[in-house]
């Protein structure tokens, strides 16, 4: 992220708007009214040209809506009908959808339409489709054939989309100027590794480059933006502030970088000037787009959190309050039998610090009615059906406040945990967001001391911080009686799901082999519960949900 | 599906053995050592030529365990060290994923090896991936660059994978004969698409072709062989008993086609003659191989089903225990205050057809623990909250008997419901697989009398049948309340699901729109709700589940 200064760019006396666009999935109508509002602005402060990410239209990625004929005739209505009228007095480059009949046959690209004097005057199809991890482009676009350059004022200029980008064909006419199209999703460390990327391209080819990248939350994926103008030879080099729609003006020769902030739906998400290091900073941001956005794109304006006085409750309900005010956020405590005292003090610390409403409702009623139904007659023998029982007793309660009160329950599982299946199917694995599923424990420990820090006080109290991590599902249970150190099993998991290393492989760094094959066999053991999880927010380079496909009927190779 | 009888096949004196083969995804021990059985077969019974299916030595679809370098090396290993040697004195071909160094880089390809002398002698890649529906072959494979003929004992052989068969250039060098390595799974109707292509592709290139399909089930997937042996012409045309492990033997010249049953581990799956039509007699027999292959993959050998008395739960009940045996199935009965008298009296007259054991847990205490705790001392009022604690009651107790007695909970719901989110998640969704959650509701209703008729005798008692079906979980609840008649939304699910049309479209097809919109607006709505699902048994062209992939954070584009 550089700071705003004088870029010097081979393309003279253009004005480029920058959208970093912040899309809402298949809903044509709110897209195409951003898409104008900001094409207007743009006009009126004299912009050339301005660039939308890829697939704006539809937002980033509409997955299964595009086998719909009618969704693929809506697009094309919003594109020629409302966006191309538009293109007058300024070139709109746009990424959306695009059919095009070959023979009979209709084919369906992923591509960026130059729209210049009411008319498409070229478009550009993604040749290199996305297809690891999360992405599916083959299942939905051709591939486009070759690469093509836009001639604006006399000035060559590459337009391409995501990868396609590396493709040695679209330097060797010689452009000075290269755009970006790109719905590249956050993962620690990403935004930069992409800066990397762009500067020594931007030497190698000579060309200035406008990297334009979609932002905000669609589901598990968190887009950060973080678009850039660089220059050639990286001299100057400014990468947008993430996590927030924003219009960058770029104006040639004496250049100024102008930065447009728009506003946002939740306006307590305010800039901040601390996300220069990608680190601890960069996943809360992340953490607070993805959960803002899912709640406003599902419509959602009240969230309800099980608050067992643990710490990934603590920072969940600090998030939620951050966003939608304490007004909104109903944490529930649902102490049992074994529960301990310290439990409830400490989550009434907290829910006084945020300010947010804390309902007590004890389960002992219902688990003693169930208990001497199903032990038919005997007490509690504290197996494992008695300790999922409690959990799915506090999920049932939590459900039921969702149905009445209209409110997202949040699942408040931590990576460590799913990855190990340390969590009840239906129990505290229900709720419609699992906030935290990719964050390691350790990690949310600097999430929360991070927290304290941003809010200059001890908002999660410290006692939640220091004590022993525990589900209290039993008498004097504790979490490191099950588990390795979370030091230990944040890097195994982090070994195993993001570097798909094996158990020789991991033994080989230096791990115990019984530790190593314990901890694999749990996580084996456990796909089947995270087959039926919620959608989980996507803070590292691998993410359980769309992007780890593991089947459930199988047996070990090792 | 022809009778066995003489078969004309231009290449002479050959005896080929197809597999219709049922690998353990992943499980390279297992499959290797079924593999060599069946090479060691037949070897003894003189075949020259012996074909397994596509990806057989890890089972279709291995998906993400193929990011792992530690099971390709088990794979190659697996081949190399295991397989190849057994290639003495019969020719092997199979499927397996199977790497290749390209400069630095290794590529992964979708294989068909051919072994011989000991020896790989040569190896074919699937050149058209798969990438629709459940189909993610993009994500694993490079496709291979060219098609190669296969000359053995001076006969021209196109070995093909998949689609590939389609491929022009295949039959440009004029092979005589034609193997196709597949794993394409079932739905209703598909053998009959695939033979009728078979045979215009025989007549049309004048080539015997041999598919050799995998069968089995594999999570969502349900794969049913149906393996072809056709003559060029297509005058002589079999196809193997589906979903059956099966070997076939072709013999050269005056040929009998052999067939080998081969031992199941449910030996009550009959081999049965009525497979003849392919209608609701396939969906039967295809929800048995894909339910009793998900407990014998997953290693549970007893299922716990919820009684409600009514149809779905019924149908599960005796597939289960055809499967299983009645020692291993247990029906729980958790009558409400909702509850009517027939419900339980019905429950009771087919566990007594099935003889499984039949559970009486009322949930009234739990209940009423629950509401007065959440209701704060007033009575139940009877809305959503408390209509879907009734269920989530009913999912922890069968969750509880699982835990407790180890066996898996069959989700009973159907596609209608299930499309229209008339469920309850945490509640009657709970379980480790949803058996008919690809079946309409009226196609149940087709399974019960079809049950019914293949026992010679009312095993699902007609009342269970004939009554209206209700979910019970207020007074007076009957489904035709809340939705359109079965037959209606029947279509209606099948044309928004299934063939992708639009509302605009459906109406055209003279329903009413205010109907067709408020469905469309149900199916869309309960997105959420499909996200956490247990794995849907696949029996129609478009399950939910990893074929339907639709966000859940959108906004209506019509």
């Amino acid at each position: 992220m550089g700071a705003c200064g004088s870029l010097k760019i081979r393309v003279e006396e253009m004005k480029i708007a920058v959208v970093q666009f912040n899309p809402r999935i298949g809903h044509l109508k709110s897209n195409v009214e951003k898409i104008k509002g900001f094409i207007g602005r743009a006009k009126e402060d004299g912009a050339d040209l301005i660039v939308f990410p890829e697939l704006a239209v539809t937002g980033y990625h509409p997955r299964d809506l595009l086998f719909y004929n009618a969704f693929l005739d809506g697009v094309e209505k919003a594109v020629t009908e409302d966006i191309v009228p538009l293109a007058e007095g300024i070139v709109v480059v746009v990424g959306t959808p695009w059919r095009e009949k070959e023979g009979d046959l209709p084919r369906l690209y992923n591509a960026a339409l130059v729209l210049k004097d009411k008319k498409i005057i070229s478009s550009h199809y993604k040749i290199l489709l996305s297809g690891d991890d999360v992405f599916d482009e083959h299942r939905y676009f051709k591939p486009g054939a070759k690469t093509s350059l836009l001639t604006l004022g006399g000035k060559k200029i590459a337009v391409t989309i995501g990868d396609d980008l590396q493709l040695e064909e679209h330097f060797r006419q010689g452009p000075g100027m290269v755009i970006n199209l790109a719905a590249s999703p956050y993962h620690l460390g990403r935004a930069g590794e992409r800066a990397e990327m762009f500067r020594s391209l931007a030497m190698e080819k000579e060309v200035c480059l406008f990297y334009v990248n979609q932002v905000g939350g669609n589901d598990e994926l968190i887009f950060d933006g973080s678009c850039v103008a660089c220059s050639e030879s990286a001299k100057v080099f400014h990468q947008v502030e993430p996590f927030r729609e924003t219009l960058l003006y770029c104006k040639v020769d004496n250049f100024d970088l102008e930065i447009i902030g728009v506003e946002e739906d939740f306006p307590s998400l305010r800039t901040r000037n601390y996300l220069q290091e990608e680190d601890v900073n960069w996943v809360y941001a992340a953490l607070q787009r993805g959960l803002a956005d899912y709640l406003k794109k599902t419509g959602f304006d009240k969230v309800i959190i099980g608050m067992s006085g643990g710490i990934d409750s603590a920072v969940i309900a600090a998030l939620a309050v951050e966003i939608l005010g304490p007004d909104k956020v109903l944490s529930v405590m649902m102490p049992s039998r074994y529960s301990t005292d310290h439990s409830i003090s400490d989550s009434e610390k907290l829910a006084a610090n945020l300010q947010m409403e804390n309902r007590l409702i004890p389960i002992e009623g219902p688990f003693k009615e169930f208990i001497e139904s199903l032990n038919r007659g005997r007490k509690a023998i504290i197996d494992l059906a008695e300790e999922n029982l409690q959990a799915r007793i506090r999920g049932d309660i939590l459900m039921f406040i969702s149905n009445r009160e209209s409110g997202m329950v949040l699942t408040t599982g931590n990576k460590s945990e799913l990855a190990v299946g340390y969590c009840t199917l239906y129990g505290d694995m229900c709720g419609g967001l699992a906030v935290l599923a990719d964050v390691p424990k350790q990690m949310v420990y600097r999430l929360a001391a991070y927290i304290n820090d941003l809010a200059g006080k001890e908002l999660i109290p410290q006692s939640i911080i220091t004590k022993p991590p525990s589900a209290e599902l039993r008498p004097d249970q504790f979490d490191h009686d099950s588990l390795p150190p979370y030091e230990v099993l944040d890097r195994l998991v982090h070994y195993y799901i993001e570097k798909n290393m094996h158990v020789d492989e991991i033994v080989a760094m230096g791990f115990e082999r019984e530790q190593v094959e314990n901890i694999v066999a749990k996580i084996d053991r456990s796909e089947y519960k995270r087959f039926q999880a919620a959608p989980v927010l996507r803070i590292t380079s691998k993410a359980f949900g769309s992007g780890r496909r593991i089947p459930l009927a199988r047996g070990n190779f090792w």
